[in-house]
């Protein structure tokens, strides 16, 4: 486990800094997982309180993404770390961008609830969708479990698990233009269903994101637009 | 014009180092803006040669983020900048992780001209496509050019523009659910045309995103969040 990095600093103060902003990143992470979490609730009941409640949570989230920020930014100035110690700050930046834009599109999922909640009928494909968005909460989860263990073992098996979100999102959105040319009048409220679904399949990517940016902190080296083959075997390797 | 800032280095190696990043990055934005050039008119032509280079160029930028995120990393470890030098290389590696997304928006519009280019008929929306496309490269050509001059006089400006984006984003969707609708033939082809427009409204918003990038670097404030009224006074206020 590369948490034992953290207690290798020469300043005790230094260290409680550090363990101050993963203590911020993971409760954003919680904030975040929560959004998603009723966001999907509000989608399948139609509970248009809870979806304006993640809507209201989003300020938390932002005013997070900013202190945290700020935070990450005075310790490069005063402290200016090295090696992993710089690359941990770099990481928390980027971590902490990917889980604001979580944040957004569990408030966009919310904001089509809303517009949604009045229309009559149900769709026909809630359970696909259910099951998606369970992956997609699923790699979110241990994407952010694997931050706070600073540990990328897991990664692989996060990353593989967007292939099936990209499988069932194909699926699901051709199932829906079905759906739309069976009976136009369903046209525009299956295009929210679509929007939603679409935002979880970014959500799935921006999970993917934050366990590229921690195979960078550990390894120091940037694999964003590596293949899954090729990120598998830096995870692995020296 | 804050262009001076970058000749107070106290090294001269150090200023060089600077400059080159400052060109990749506007080497980077060159390349971004000529995906999007391509990729609309790939659009609009249905040339598939033509949509495949955008595809093909995306590898270029992508290079371009990693290579000029190590050297900003590299920088920070070995001068170990603070004040406007540190937020100059943060701002750099936010702003180039924006091109890095707008050029794979750019390669997606290209993905779908490729898969609507064997459809026949033409869409009624054009013209207002057209324009939007136009005020969304105004935009971010704008960006670039406030952050090669390092001036945040035009942000106001620019980011008023995403509104009028915004609003013929609302209007063109519309439209396009009305053609949908009066004839489902219409679905599938429609919808390449909604996801296009859906991605270049987003090009518009991470235009935005790095102008207040560059406020933070300019003004030392995060300004994310704020509405655009506010985010005007910061501009304007010391």
């Amino acid at each position: 486990m590369e948490n034992s990095k953290i207690g290798q600093h020469i300043s005790a103060q230094f260290n409680k800094e550090i363990e101050d902003i993963r203590n911020k990143v993971l409760t954003m992470g919680g904030l975040v997982e929560q959004q998603l979490e009723l966001a999907m609730q509000s989608f399948s009941t139609g509970d248009i309180e809870m979806a304006e409640l993640v809507i209201k949570q989003d300020n938390q989230v932002d005013a997070l993404e900013v202190e945290i920020d700020r935070e990450c930014t005075q310790i490069l100035a005063l402290r200016q770390p090295a090696a992993f110690d710089l690359r941990l700050l770099l990481t928390v930046i980027k971590v902490i961008n990917e889980l604001e834009i979580v944040g957004d599109l569990a408030e966009r999922i919310a904001k089509l609830a809303i517009q949604s909640a009045d229309s009559d009928g149900r769709i026909d494909q809630y359970y696909e969708i259910q099951h998606m968005a369970n992956l997609v909460k699923d790699m979110l989860h241990r994407a952010l479990d694997a931050f706070a263990r600073m540990s990328i073992e897991d990664v692989p098996a996060i990353t593989g698990l967007d292939d099936n979100v990209d499988r069932e999102y194909s699926s699901i959105i051709r199932q829906l233009i079905t759906h739309m040319m069976e009976d136009p009048r369903n046209i525009t409220r299956t295009l929210n269903v679509l929007w939603t679904v679409r935002a979880m399949e970014r959500i799935g990517d921006h999970a993917c994101y934050i366990c590229e940016h921690l195979i960078y902190m550990v390894k120091g080296e940037a694999v964003r637009h590596l293949s899954r083959e090729e990120m598998a075997k830096k995870v692995k390797g020296g």
